[in-house]
């Protein structure tokens, strides 16, 4: 079925990209959906290897900055979520419940973890005792369950991978410089590493994570002109602090509760936006930070120059490897053609034709998977083109992402105007009463207007002032905010 | 309470080894058995990150074996384990059940995956159709969940973490390669790399895994003198190929049922191994490819030269480093002896020790975590030489290990000679009747009479002839083979 797939992929995700998403993460061996339970899939090994990749990325990045990595058990007692009571409303809905075990009834219910902060704070309350502890950042990569009506692969699953960091610090001062390092953690590894721009906003406080003073949350522009939001960190203040009691002693002997942060990277939507953004009508482009091969080495064979060809084709591949490329050499049966199109499909950024003319120059023509462009050069030089060519790839396409997003993003003053915008999706810049718990009747009401438009929130630590006289477009009170307001995953 | 146990840290494992066991997987920070549900534990970062390199291990080996990796489900419906019997009797008893999910009842419960053959399993029914996609070769690395009665960490849980990979082939010949395999690459990685000498056994056919039709298993003798399983590798035959129809099209047009295998290297009963095979009364002692940091420089600091000793450390980091080696500067404010406890107790195989002396001489101190052993060398010298002394450590670990268990393995006659050697615990030879089926009943008596020894098996593609006229210690028949008999853990 995928070889099926893979020969017959040509969709256009302009036209529709329902039909293109559907079919690329099938044909390039992402995921398979026929799983016998609705919203769990399997991930084949090439979906595998790079979510691997995204979380090497992440966990880098993680780890420079001072988190320590854990594994928390799966299971959540029940006892444990009715501890934050936001936080029990919002999620009790969504959890998967294990009540029964080797033929008898669980004493109680044990909760597939949602997300992990009732398990993980139960513990810093017995790790936290002075400032000595503090900060206190552990992270843990992880599957997590909820119990989601529509599921699609990446994007919304019953069970799905992610990272969650949980942070404890001593001061309200150092739990938002935190929530500022994620965001830049997020912007370095999603649009410096993947060429994947993003709309880092805070969100209004009816659309906040259970259980936090604040969320801010990276959305990432789809072809089909919605957003999705790939991952989120969250100020939890001291909220959790005072429902699991984690305190520390001041110098000055002080009792206090900790102020807390934590973090989701999501790694799951991230698979989704990066074949989604870059992707074409021939499969994946997959920048070199993600991809499980860089270069795939085709034998171009004609006549009896096989030998030849097959010795020059591991000497190419011995270049490459000095440069830190992973390269793969396709001694398939099949046709370079096949062998091409297969490749593309699984967007591999760099391919190597390798023929008997390559053979007797010592030499290499590398091709570019986005744009096709090729180049013939010198063995001597083949990893230094390649690394070169890598690099321009993702300038190239970040910057196709960034005019897109910036083509998609219009500004408007009036409702009337936010809905026409909105009928050919993308985001829509406007003047708004406000993002706080007063704002949310305005936002409800925006989001029935334009059948299904939600307010995303304000530029994260850079909101900008309405000018004078702006009015919100649902009430016609003075805005307090100019917000972006989207269609959503 | 994790620093007040390490400040006391001083248990004899010999004297007492589940004493030393219980404070060891606590005060090393490997675990923490606060959680609040019984069975599952916290991993602690240090823990974390030498169960990473277990798997780092494996991983790589399992690869240059030709297997890939993928990401299954959690979750695996009851139905699917109801297909093989062998497999649902041996597995239903422990087993968690999902029964309900947002407020409503399953409509079938799902099972948490004790093991993951019914999941995977019939996705091969639906990926295998022609020699052209054997063999398949893939593994998972997860935790898995079973409903055990007495728990320990790294020993039994309700949720721990391993590998399995599960693998398709043509013929039966090539199921038994890769068994082979498996047992090379489990030797290679714990003996080789972690200097953990293994008893590999061909199970008993009334102790194989449910629904294989041989199973081969890897025993570490314990400073107790119990064995400990860390892993087994199954001929399954064509049982589940059968129960989820996994065919495949010969070349000449027959269909046939697949033969398959399954490995599964037990991740967290070799963090158990490690701990105890080479664990002393100052901690854990971890060789090279289990070691988080390979070595600790501590700063001693004397009257006023606290500005070079430092820089000097951070030249001793650069320098260590360069060989590869992963490196820490201990700069906190505690007292070098302190240190000494606190890293020796976690394991740390070299302690470089940096004072004015070696500042103004541009040397180090290196110092072996296992004997003690010191080298002063100069700065130019000290990546040689840690890499020299990081192998002399392995090797002398794993010389003092098979020391151990070639003196606790002995031999025996009668049944009264196994009583009485396996009062001391280690392993028994003895002649016995038969693996097969019919020796199931010897198998029972010899448990009872010895209290708790069971017939491990015999040594994996290598057992030897009984000579001529021995007798089952049991039942007094001809002898058809020399079996191994121990306590397990």
């Amino acid at each position: 079925m995928a070889l099926m797939a893979q020969r017959e992929f040509n969709f256009d995700k302009r036209k529709s990209f329902s039909e293109w998403y559907n079919s690329v993460i099938y044909a390039a061996d992402l995921v398979d959906g026929r799983y016998n339970v609705q919203g769990f899939v399997v991930h084949r090994p090439w979906g595998t290897r790079i979510i691997r990749a995204l979380y090497k990325l992440f966990e880098a990045e993680l780890e420079a900055d001072g988190h320590e990595p854990v594994v928390f058990p799966t299971v959540i007692p029940k006892e444990n979520f009715e501890k934050e009571s936001q936080h029990v409303e919002g999620f009790v809905p969504q959890v998967f419940w294990v009540t029964e075990a080797g033929g008898e009834k669980l004493s109680r219910p044990l909760a597939l973890r949602p997300t992990s902060e009732t398990a993980f704070y139960q513990m810093y309350s017995l790790w936290v005792r002075g400032t000595g502890d503090l900060p206190l950042k552990l992270y843990q990569s992880c599957s997590v369950f909820r119990f989601e009506h529509e599921t699609l692969p990446f994007i919304r699953g019953r069970e799905f991978l992610w990272i969650e960091t949980h942070d404890a610090f001593a001061t309200r001062g150092e739990a938002v410089e935190q929530v500022k390092r994620d965001n830049e953690i997020a912007r370095k590894v999603l649009t410096g590493k993947l060429g994947i721009p993003l709309n880092i906003f805070e969100r209004p406080q009816w659309d906040k994570f259970p259980g936090a003073d604040a969320t801010f949350a990276y959305d990432v522009l789809m072809p089909d002109g919605k957003v999705l939001q790939v991952g989120s960190t969250h100020l939890l203040g001291q909220n959790f602090a005072k429902a699991f009691g984690i305190k520390f002693t001041t110098p000055e002997g002080r009792e206090e509760y900790c102020q807390q942060t934590c973090f989701g990277p999501g790694i799951w939507r991230m698979v989704a936006a990066l074949a989604s953004v870059h992707g074409d009508g021939k499969g994946l482009i997959l920048p070199e930070s993600a991809a499980p091969v860089h270069c795939v080495i085709i034998p171009i064979i004609k006549g009896d120059a096989g030998e030849q060809v097959a010795k020059h084709c591991e000497n190419v591949k011995t270049g490459l490897e000095k440069a830190g490329l992973q390269v793969k050499i396709d001694a398939s049966g099949k046709s370079p053609g096949f062998k091409y199109n297969e490749w593309e499909l699984k967007g591999v950024p760099l391919r190597a034709e390798v023929g008997g003319r390559e053979a007797e120059a010592n030499s290499v023509t590398l091709v570019r998977r986005d744009d096709r462009s090729k180049q013939s050069v010198p063995l001597a030089k083949a990893a230094a083109t390649a690394g070169e060519m890598l690099e321009a790839m993702l300038a190239t396409l970040s910057e196709n992402a960034v005019k897109e997003l910036r083509a998609a993003t219009k500004q408007a003053r009036t409702l009337a105007e936010v809905e026409e915008l909105l009928k050919h999706g993308g985001i829509v810049i406007a003047p708004f009463c406000s993002i706080g718990a007063d704002g949310a009747e305005c936002g409800a009401k925006l989001q029935e207007a334009t059948q299904g438009g939600k307010v995303r929130g304000v530029p994260a630590f850079s909101r900008s002032e309405p000018h004078d006289g702006a009015k919100c477009v649902v009430c016609g009170k003075p805005a307090g905010e100019i917000v972006r307001v989207a269609r959503q995953y």
